[in-house]
């Protein structure tokens, strides 16, 4: 097995625990909150400032008006280079080295696109029917239909943002990945067993 | 085990194979041509016609523009029911009872929306990388790379033309399935093998 895995996951579908179990079934390294401490240590950031940066352009009013205009509402690093845009490109040489060391597990932080120079990625999204999404995050999270549902929409929204920001490509489009999981109706477990079989079985 | 599988897929994919494959290893009844030849007894249609109502709709150049329009490039067969439109009622049926004989492999017809409200369907959707369906297609069917890339473009617009005419939905959009499978990337036996897990474990 010589595989780099990155899963692309809809909030409230567990697919970070599918990353988290299949990464500990295959023997191999977890990657998700590493890559942002990482990311910091190597910008000097805190992991705060590294975590708002992605808030700061995905949630701001204009970026749903044109993308273009983000840039009126980001912090300059000069040369042009907002202070968002420096930590996603320290973020791709992080995962870039992370992915250099050998077969692991990514979710999130568009692995996905920054590895698509190489021929050893599968690429996974975990989606989930809005019901079955409420109903884990409100599980998981201890919190209201409503709040669970509030949440879950920022984050998919602010998700599938940044993934168009950063990519030109559409977040959670079948063409963009090896295979879909919708992880309520196919069962965690047995999608970390189909996953692992797709990594051992190549 | 007692579950309908429908595959979606695109041309060029292999999904015909893989539902064909899949049906053998569990056993079960596997309808594509099948669904045609019934709707047209059951219709008193021919074959040919049956098949030639889906192609009238989807290819039409007003079809393109609104889907409203194509009423006007169709025949009708009074009650201000087209042919078209009375030729994919009597297959909804014909899909139906098929479904209520037992567990069964359907491939294509729409069959994932048709057998929506049972909850022991499995909604899988095929896809590939442009190069990789011009390759299998020609394999397949013997004929040069533009000859394929022209068929798959008309053939996977006409599918994606079909289900949202009659779905009001849209066709290969991650949502509406419980799995999406890149064959060439998993592999064709691994799809049917994944496939054949999800099926049997559940």
């Amino acid at each position: 097995m010589n595989k780099i895995i990155t899963i692309s996951r809809e909030c409230g579908t567990g697919g970070h625990i599918i990353g988290e179990k299949l990464a500990k079934k295959l023997g191999v390294d977890f990657y998700d909150r590493e890559i942002i401490e990482q990311t910091a240590k190597k910008s000097g950031f805190t992991n705060d400032f590294v975590e708002e940066q992605g808030d700061r352009i995905t949630n701001s009013i204009l970026f749903n008006i044109a993308n273009s205009l983000t840039y009126a509402n980001q912090v300059f690093a000069g040369n042009g280079v907002s202070l968002a845009d420096k930590v996603f490109f320290v973020q791709c040489d992080v995962i870039k080295e992370l992915a250099a060391k050998g077969p692991c597990v990514f979710v999130g932080r568009c692995a996905d696109y920054v590895l698509k120079d190489r021929e050893d990625c599968i690429n996974v999204f975990v989606h989930g029917k809005k019901e079955d999404k409420i109903k884990h995050y409100m599980e998981t999270n201890q919190c209201s239909a409503k709040e669970a549902e509030s949440a879950i929409k920022k984050r998919d929204k602010s998700r599938a943002n940044f993934y168009r920001y950063y990519t030109d490509s559409e977040w959670g489009v079948v063409g963009n990945y090896d295979i879909t999981l919708d992880s309520a109706s196919i069962g965690i477990d047995k999608c970390v067993d189909i996953l692992y079989n797709i990594c051992v079985g190549k």
